[in-house]
């Protein structure tokens, strides 16, 4: 078979041989798959490790995710919470560190299906918001499950608008203790993962009151169930908010807070403290409480957005591959329906995004790293624009990823439908995404205010201090334009500069445009409020064709990294490119509209779109093989490695308890209507 | 409270007081709602039946929805079938009759959730592709379920390409039977519904093999399970293909035949017949056998995908009259978020498209009912127009209103995502429709070949006979062409005349674009079937733009006979306008690309379209009462004529099994994980 035994689903009966369908896209190889999986992992070394975790994972059956497809939200629960407890137990037997690669490299092999995964988005804000002392006490209790912890800041009233949050926090000096309570029942905290059944701590952001003062929102340790019994504690009512479109393994509760105290200790207080006395101190600027959500939506986007993505590109494509429609010509077999350009128009796109995407992410964690520090230090002149990038990104990997996957899961006709296919279950998670940490139209529009006020700092006096300082994200808008696009030929829309160029100047025009809009409007005697939100449809479009530059150009940039390895950079470049000019032939009319673009450079970007698709499709299924996914993390039955896509199907549909349950249908209603027809 | 009753739920204890939110948005009603209502219903006696039915079903707690959402597979296939039993019984004691308007009402009430759905399709099969004899024989079998039908097309291996359908149907003229069997397993019939537990018989599509001869593929009732137990019959294999994205009360399921014979009488036979000596004589066309998917897909628009859309646009729209967030001016309440632009830019084009779309219907189905008879007497001058407008109304409604049931969605934040908004299944269960009874992509193909062919047919000289004998839905190929809009300023964009023009352009163009790229790809030597393959990208663009003509089109017919109904005519026209205008927008690059529109021009589109958002929000509320859902039928804790959200929301919550049964997992797991950690 010669395929590498990592890739294959061990045991499985279907795997006895690999579909030739799939062997012979394999069978011919312009660039080192593997060479490109360990850049995707960011060294050999990292991908070793990987596949290590991985093998240990997937030969314990505790571990096994097939009969996900099967069960209702208790028992997906009760699941999730068996492979994390088993997780720990094994972690500690093979002494995984909290902080390891081993624990981040096995939850990804169980896509998500491990129980108690909100901790990760407490430790971000206790290291953001904590003091040292306060990390020092209560992390280590949470990363070895001393407690069990959720964030609890979203309200069933208020999501959003965090100012407008009403759960309440007031400092009684007499007993130095806060009392956190929810005024009314929209106040009840509803959505917090882990928290319906599992959690015994909540981080609860509330509104601070201090001596009669509103001091605005700050976070929380608040205890909720007994450790010894799990009951909830006085004053705390708690549940399980119901089901949903999908992440029904994910225990999100409500949480309603009568009158319960905490001590002094438990506010957060990196950036504001309480004295005894109840004198309130801020360190930090307003918005400081707000950074441990930028935190967390850096880590979102690789590992819980783009993964959905990147697995939707590999089920799709390989089925795409094997199953076959229509003869091109009559003596000739059936098509592989890849071989279709609008198939390919549907799958080739979602690939690159999956590697533009995956730069991009790396380059957003590049530049978090390199301002967390200063920003731990009180030191907030980085933190408008990483905000801007994470949120930008966030947003837009989001929105991508989703109609990504859906995407594909369409492109594989009425198989896509089956849950057993693994895309209705990537699709209705990675929706979730556009909604949690932030809503994406909420978030581009604070992109949006931040590309207003970089612009205005790009009209200052050219060489001026303040257009210098203009932050390198937005350097484009101090930049000369082109009115014109240069090309001339179909081949001049490959070239990485040129379409680099073209982003920059449709997202500038569109900026300009929508700052314009608010100006004159304010002019004509709009209060501001109203001219921002009456122009706010202008401002979206602006801001998304900024971030599409900024993934156009991170992974230009990458590209750039990659020249001593030719053979790779050949094939990534192709995407790239694809990836730019999907987007100006779905935007033409941002490149239209000022004559930027002729309609004939339309075309022509068109005719080099088309040839990119034709060439990609030799690499298609390589291209996703370097995805590195296992079948059982895929767990698909149209998506493994070994292309025997129906016997799967087949096998799988029999496990359904439709099929091994008796049909109590038959006696009760079948046979009644039958009968009473047939009398 | 003056509320209609039949909007109310019964019995509710959420619905004691409507809103004030809510309440306000009904208070001044620019037109009359109960007769926009009526002329949805096509006649005021059809509402007050349609009410009747409703008050019927909805008094009956059999008929009850809200445990669906916490339902697994099994469950809610159950329940379905209670629900068809016992509507069956209704509809006995009531004299209901089968082809009346109460079932059909009923079955709208239930928003599908009633089983036994397949036996429309198979009724329509049998009437279109059956004798008189054999619509008089089984007609009334089917009717009064003295046998349970359904519709076997698809195969495991195959679904849009039918001629490469493997299910052998060979005749044997010694015993005068037809021996019907699935020669490999990709020949597995897959998906029909009602076929996994349910049917006892299935009108199996298979190719007709006589006399050694292959004739395509053919119709043939097939039992498959007695009729006295329910067993499947000898040669007989069935099951369910499990669980799916939705739609999991309907019993999809797969069928292997095992040289299964069936008399010469059970092939359906009005356009082919085979005589006892194995003689094959065919009466109608090679496509004759597919006018009964024709028939279906008709019925698919207005019944199966567009309510879809129009509930989720009451959901949403309720919604964002009653959630509030942020304030615009800091000493004002938090705005109703229906008051932000961005929030109309989401809700209000999906409006549009829900009426749009039912208009569309209309006039597809008044088209039909022209065309249907002279096609069941073999005179099938009609059917390609028939077929045109229908595949392109079944892909663009599907296409759209799953966009747009999800933008609606979105729209609704986080509680959107709960399955307790009614919105997750809305969404999951209208994306089928962009695959099944037709591929939407291959259907748009179908559509542009089509237009191909018209184009070319309008090239004829002028006046000549081929030119005047132009299908109507594509007489606009054949008339001169403006080059420039003539738009100076954003009112002008409000006329319906200007605005069809624009459409009928931009279509016309793209067709002429697809067809010239053809043509090159062939005048160099590719080979036909090639160059089509090479330009379906660009066909599909072409397709999608002449729908998108037909519905701004129908729509626009629609309000020129609203003439003695200026008020309601005025606010439909709104919406018609924001349907073109939306359509130019998101597509502006095809009105500039020839400098059809000049970037001004979009600008003073974009100013019209953002204008007509403002005047459309006052009648939102109103607009979408107008459909006249019930409470229970929406199923919805956000969409409830009342508006109170937060209370329903909350109390469903509470129902949900992870929260009425206890936390097997503490015992389990989460004791020994907390204990382990505390030792």
């Amino acid at each position: 078979m010669g395929s590498p035994v990592h890739r294959v689903s061990m045991g499985d009966p279907c795997s006895r041989q690999v579909h030739p369908d799939i062997e012979s896209e394999r069978s011919v190889q312009s660039f080192d798959v593997e060479r490109l999986t360990n850049i995707l992992d960011r060294g050999a070394q990292n991908t070793a490790l990987r596949r290590k975790v991985e093998s240990i994972i997937h030969s314990d059956p505790v571990f096994n995710l097939t009969d996900n497809y099967f069960m209702a939200q208790k028992e997906l629960y009760e699941a999730a919470m068996q492979k994390r407890f088993h997780m720990q137990m094994l972690a500690q037997r093979l002494g995984w560190q909290e902080d390891g690669c081993e624990l981040e490299y096995a939850c990804r092999a169980l896509s998500g299906s491990v129980g108690l995964g909100l901790r990760t988005v407490f430790m971000n804000a206790l290291r953001s918001l904590g003091s040292e002392e306060q990390i020092a006490k209560w992390s280590p209790l949470c990363r070895n499950f001393q407690i069990i912890t959720t964030y609890a800041q979203t309200e069933l009233g208020h999501g959003t608008y965090l100012q407008g949050l009403e759960t309440e926090a007031t400092y009684d000096t007499a007993t130095q203790d806060f009392v956190i309570h929810s005024p009314t029942m929209t106040a009840t905290k509803w959505w917090p993962g882990d928290l319906g059944q599992s959690a015994t701590h909540a981080l609860v952001l509330a509104q601070l009151i201090c001596s009669g003062v509103r001091r605005g929102m700050h976070a929380f340790i608040v205890p909720i169930r007994s450790l010894q019994d799990h009951t909830p504690l006085p004053g705390i009512t708690i549940g399980n908010i119901g089901p949903k479109m999908a992440l029904n393994n994910v225990d999100n509760g409500f949480l309603r807070l009568h009158h319960v105290r905490v001590p002094r200790e438990n506010m957060l207080s990196r950036f504001a403290q309480v004295l005894p006395d109840g004198t309130y101190m801020r360190f930090g600027t307003a918005q400081s409480n707000y950074f441990a959500m930028v935190v967390t939506r850096v880590q979102l986007v690789a590992k819980e957005i783009l993964p959905n993505l990147q697995k939707a590109c590999v089920i799709a494509m390989r089925y795409s591959v094997i199953r076959r429609q229509s003869r091109l010509r009559p003596s000739d077999p059936e098509v592989k329906i890849l071989d279709y350009q609008t198939q390919q128009q549907k799958l080739f796109p979602q690939l690159a995004m999956s590697y533009a995407f995956h730069f991009l992410a790396v380059s957003l964690s590049e530049f978090f790293e390199l301002s967390y520090d200063s920003i731990l230090n009180k030191d907030f002149s980085l933190l408008p624009e990483l905000h801007a990038l994470s949120t930008g990104a966030k947003a837009m990997t989001a929105d991508f990823c989703t109609q990504g996957a859906e995407q594909c899961r369409r492109a594989c006709g009425g198989h896509g439908y089956s849950e057993l296919s693994g895309l209705p279950s990537l699709v209705t998670k990675v929706t979730a995404s556009c909604t949690y940490e932030g809503e994406n139209t909420v978030l581009y529009l604070q992109v949006a205010r931040f590309l207003a006020k970089s612009y205005l700092q790009a009209q200052m006096s050219p060489g001026s201090t303040q257009q210098k300082s203009l932050p390198q994200s937005v350097a484009y808008l101090a930049k000369p334009d082109l009115s014109r696009c240069p090309a001339q030929m179909a081949a001049d829309f490959l070239c990485p500069e040129l379409y680099t160029t073209a982003w920059a100047h449709a997202a500038a025009r569109l900026i300009k445009d929508a700052v314009h809009h608010v100006r004159t409007l304010e002019q004509s005697g709009v209060e501001q409020h109203e001219a921002w939100n009456q122009t706010t449809v202008i401002q979206l479009q602006a801001a998304k064709a900024h971030c599409y530059y900024i993934t156009v150009k991170s992974f230009k940039e990458a590209l750039e990294k990659l020249d001593n390895e030719p053979a790779i950079q050949q094939v990534l470049k192709r995407l790239c490119d694809l990836c730019a000019l999907h987007g100006i032939l779905t935007h033409s009319g941002d490149f239209l509209h000022d004559g930027f673009l002729s309609g004939a450079q339309v075309d022509m970007a068109r005719t080099a779109y088309l040839d990119l698709l034709s060439l990609i499709r030799k690499d298609a299924i390589l291209l996703t093989d370097a995805f590195d996914f296992t079948d059982q993390c895929l767990n698909s039955a149209l998506g493994c490695y070994d292309g025997n896509v129906y016997e799967r199907l087949f096998q799988w549909a029999q496990k359904a308890p439709v099929n091994t349950q008796e049909n109590s249908a038959y006696e009760k209603y079948i046979r009644p209507l039958l009968q009473r027809s047939n009398l």
